[in-house]
């Protein structure tokens, strides 16, 4: 059984001249499937249009697309990694006047730590790897992630489960994979992601709830002291609490349990 | 004939799990090869292990990786694109903790083009795409070139044959692919290449030679109305004058054709 379709073809391997493998010239999401569904289709199709605009990649049809992925996906529950590349050709960096792209389809397995993280929360370090701010490429999810590589690695040498990400002035951003919601003063506020970070799914699916009203703000590190509750969300593991950022610890709150609930009831991933 | 080598073998293509193309998670150098040499081989080398020990990437022997590039070379003036991954594997972002990286040689014809741009020049605009400034990436030649992509496809739209890119910060760092170096009052200068940009070979080819005397300077678009020269250079096309940027003309210098001079003579690539 494959685990890979490249233009929907059951394949062993990628084009080695491929853009995205040469300059990380592609755009991705990475989709929870369960039972024959991706719940956040919708919000993953947005943001891959917005994104392949700003880009000019060319958009195939979102049926072939979902069909694709189903056909990897099958009725597991799983993670399908969907990728458009601009394909080959064009002159170095120069690409291709009307590009070719290519659709890479990847299945991987239902990560288990998803479960615990969800019930007992992660502890967050800062990362001393910075974000570059005012980035053109700023709230696309692109394949120019070696900021994230970087950040993981030093994470998972001091042992974190996850890292907090800073811009280059100061700001917070997101975590490495996730995006960052705290709870100050009763409000729920999140960082803006127009000048460097991802424009998240699950952020997306989640302002869209009844009740729910996200505020961007500008927030650092020191405001972090005054939170009342810190938590990540991204659209495969959903919302997780964070019960520490360095030293400083936080509870559980009731604001993530509530909708935590929401995302079982609604998503159910 | 292969075009391609894998970890020494040739290959109809690339495992899809390979980090360099999930996240960009590579270095690569694109090095001249002419009758079965490389004049800047050292250079190159040079680069890539200091941008690997950056990075995390565990690096080959130079031994090995020099006769792999030889190997598909031959004793053809040719381009070869040598690639150092971080390998299959990890969790994610997360790098495996002892990454087996990946070597991939790739093979390119000449560029018909080089010729006459070292002879009439070049014609470049001002890019209206922004290099991240103060990036924890600048400096390197690594995977994530997207910022490259979008300024190239935006230069070739207007026609341009290369263009001037600023960091946000308003700063002249570099052409698209080439280093950027403006004769002002009889000096030399380049832009610094440590907080957006790539050393380039090139460059640091030249800085070496004897009666080069470069200096290192912050230099703005305004400050071009005043140069008496301008030139790009690279490792692969050397040394070509710009004889316009935007609508402002200019000459080409006697530094110019005295550096091509010296190219010829020492690299003769």
């Amino acid at each position: 059984m494959t685990d890979l379709l490249v233009n929907g073809l059951a394949q062993p391997g990628l084009p080695a001249d491929d853009r995205g493998f040469l300059y990380g010239d592609l755009l991705f999401e990475t989709i929870a499937f369960k039972d024959g569904r991706a719940p956040l289709w919708a919000w993953h199709w947005q943001r891959l249009s917005v994104s392949s605009e700003r880009l000019g990649l060319v958009r195939p049809s979102e049926a072939l697309v979902l069909e694709e992925c189903l056909r990897l996906a099958g009725s597991r529950h799983c993670v399908i990694r969907f990728t458009l590349t601009r394909g080959s050709g064009g002159r170095a960096y120069t690409p291709p006047t009307d590009p070719v792209c290519r659709r890479i389809v990847q299945r991987r397995p239902w990560p288990d730590s998803i479960d615990r993280f969800r019930h007992e929360g992660m502890r967050l370090l800062t990362s001393p790897v910075h974000l570059a701010s005012d980035s053109v490429l700023a709230g696309m999810k692109h394949g120019n992630r070696l900021e994230q590589v970087l950040a993981a690695r030093e994470c998972a040498q001091r042992g974190g489960d996850e890292a907090l990400l800073q811009d280059t002035q100061g700001r917070l951003v997101e975590a490495i994979a996730s995006n960052l919601v705290v709870v100050i003063d009763g409000l729920t506020l999140t960082p803006a992601t127009d000048r460097a970070g991802v424009s998240g799914v699950g952020l997306a699916w989640l302002r869209e709830q009844p009740g729910v009203a996200l505020e961007t703000a500008e927030i650092t590190v020191m405001d972090l002291a005054r939170a009342e509750e810190v938590l990540v969300i991204n659209s495969v593991a959903g919302i997780r609490p964070v019960t520490a950022v360095d030293d400083h610890r936080f509870a559980i709150g009731a604001t993530c349990r509530a909708w935590q609930r929401l995302w079982s009831e609604r998503v159910g991933t």
